[in-house]
């Protein structure tokens, strides 16, 4: 246990901070194969080269009749022109027999052209008596009909490594009859609160003790952002559980800790950190997030996280989500800001870059904020805004940016 | 195996349909408890009262030193007030002596305050020497706590029913203990892909037969949007085959088959249906989706969707997905739209609402659209743009709303 405690040294600002975690980054390169249903949203790992044409063959892209089409030349309504239905061919089937000169194969949708047919005349333009069949309208060559190959041609690159799955792109994968595909392994994430007072929900509460609440909130942000959270038990303030709960993470990829803004306490952990690799930073000229530290671990990110609730949970969409989106090989989170007018005033920390929560109701930001502590407020808000290291206040009806969640 | 073939009867509006759909849904009411790990995203089944405060006791908001705040009166950096420190409290420790006069206690961030003590003085404004601790600032009443219950009063009302949970919202439930929580059911949604030419992905393909698509673009759009998806065994185009189908979807909340756009094989999907429910609708004037059906199977939504994957998905994103997400509880799909200039002339079909998938790329909205059978298409769109019924043609470089996936 730490018995003297250091105030703060420099903090770097918001961009020094950012720039810093982005070169730090490195893109996973780990590939699994996954079964195709539970592919979208993942990343895909190699080009999808088409082994054959979609469609396999020529189908039928109505029900009606397979015809020669300059068989039905001239026909309309007043003189139709009657056919010869040979035969009759539903989906799943192959046809047997060449529609010849004044003949009709009767088709379902979907189903294979017969040999010697190049047109689909649909049944509405058609009347049926047994086998005559009149044909009211002249059909052109090629209509109705899905052509072998059109919807893909076989050898076509379909989708490239690096694209995310959606439910379309899965479907064209299912198309070419994989049941499989190779995509980027998810960024595992190891989640662990550290504090003597913290205590899992579910058990009891010590006096001194508090529950623990930032293994919750990350693991719902990593889950949301393409990770695979691995909570980790909480490790109390000494050197030998912070240095065990790093060397228990080996097989994480991104190490996420969070826990004592007080100064002493983050030592531990940078001390621990420097033990095990190097920091890259300790301590933001943010509100909040002022003790944010990060650093490499055998070459994996480490995020050193505020401990207060709100605070740690800010940060972690500020600085967390970005990065693990990117490790992740994941599009940027499609932020979505609103303009609205504040419906209070609010004085901004001295010198540091702000983000303020906010609560979006009646057409105007609500400031959310009540104290650094405070999980109740944050969960109520819908978004934050951010006030310039520069401006020391923002006045009720100015204009804010909300930054939705 | 049907033999006559039927034209469409009557279709209805994109209006009427929806106005259907909301018309027969229902709201899950299933509950279950689920660990508050995997809570995020889903949606609360009961309030959440505060059984305790929270924080549970006054604790220090800095690290630094508990005083009586009018023993400080005065104290600045020239003459600084002097204090005999009486103890040291860590987090997770209760302290043991009461701050009298002239006296402090060392604390850290999160410890609970000593009795006697009113302020935290942060340790940058003080310097220690052995037990005399030297204090520059003069501290208010009440500075530097975080006070029990000031985020959260024992009894309060914290979250309720109805709320989806999120990140900052699971750990408002973790700051109360709880371990797990009461949320809504996810809805079973039976997804069905009929048609005696399906084949399952991974499966040879023989003469005349295709890959199933639709069952893997369904799941991903139903697992998207708070479904559970439970793909049931492809069904052949016979009344057998789609009733034993319906009989095994007993214990889902939402049946989607999809298959044939053929008037017989959808019309053989409505003959089932009839026997185990009731249409509510078929047809409707869209494009694509002319065959959409929809009713209800013992009280069930039941959606028989078009075949052909590009139309199947389109229609699971404008009828399937708001109906899913009423029935899940969730907040409406939050669409983004933005306005571009279309790349080229689009001709649309007369008097059907159409929907149009494009991509966007160089500022402009570049029509995906291929045929309906193709699913390649789709899955290199971003989005699509609606073309009203009465509309005939859309110009080259006219402003159209995409509305993105």
């Amino acid at each position: 246990m730490r018995t003297k405690m250091q105030p703060f040294g420099d903090t770097i600002t918001l961009e020094q901070a950012r720039a810093a975690i982005d070169g730090a980054l490195r893109r996973i390169e780990r590939t699994e194969r996954v079964a195709l249903d539970a592919a979208s949203n993942r990343v895909l790992a190699r080009d999808v080269v088409a082994t054959a044409d979609v469609p396999p063959f020529s189908r039928a892209a109505m029900d009606g009749y397979a015809v020669r089409a300059m068989d039905t030349s001239g026909a309309n309504p007043v003189q139709p022109v009657v056919l010869t239905c040979i035969e009759k061919v539903f989906t799943g089937q192959m046809p047997t027999r060449t529609v010849g000169a004044g003949e009709c194969t009767e088709i379902a949708t979907g189903a294979p052209m017969p040999p010697g047919s190049d047109a689909v005349v649909m049944v509405e333009q058609t009347s049926a008596d047994g086998a005559h069949v009149s044909v009211f309208n002249a059909a052109d060559a090629g209509q109705n009909i899905g052509r072998k190959g059109a919807d893909i041609r076989g050898g076509q690159t379909v989708l490239r490594a690096g694209e995310m799955l959606n439910a379309s792109r899965t479907g064209a994968i299912a198309a070419l009859g994989a049941a499989q595909v190779e995509v980027y392994g998810r960024p595992r994430v190891a989640i662990l609160s550290t504090g003597n007072e913290i205590v899992d929900p579910g058990r009891p509460l010590l006096p001194g003790q508090i529950y623990d609440i930032n293994r919750f909130t990350l693991t719902a942000i990593v889950a949301d952002h393409g990770g695979v959270p691995v909570p980790h038990r909480t490790a109390t303030d000494t050197m030998a559980d912070l240095e065990r709960a790093l060397d228990e993470s080996l097989e994480d990829d991104v190490l996420v800790f969070s826990g004592g803004t007080s100064v002493g306490e983050r030592d531990l952990i940078l001390d621990a950190l420097g033990s095990r690799g190097e920091v890259l930073f300790h301590g933001i000229s943010v509100k909040p997030g002022k003790p944010t530290a990060f650093g490499l671990v055998n070459g994996r990110p480490f995020f050193g996280m505020p401990g207060y609730p709100s605070s740690c949970l800010l940060n972690a969409h500020i600085l967390l989500v970005p990065a693990l989106r990117f490790i992740a090989r994941l599009p940027p989170h499609a932020l979505k800001t609103i303009t609205l007018p504040l419906s209070r005033r609010v004085v901004s920390a001295k010198d540091r870059h702000q983000f303020y929560t906010v609560r979006v109701a009646d057409g105007m930001a609500i400031p959310a904020f009540k104290a650094s502590g405070d999980i109740t407020s944050m969960s109520q808000a819908d978004g934050y805004f951010e006030i310039a290291a520069a401006t020391d206040a923002v006045e009720a009806g100015e204009l804010v940016a909300v930054t939705l969640f």
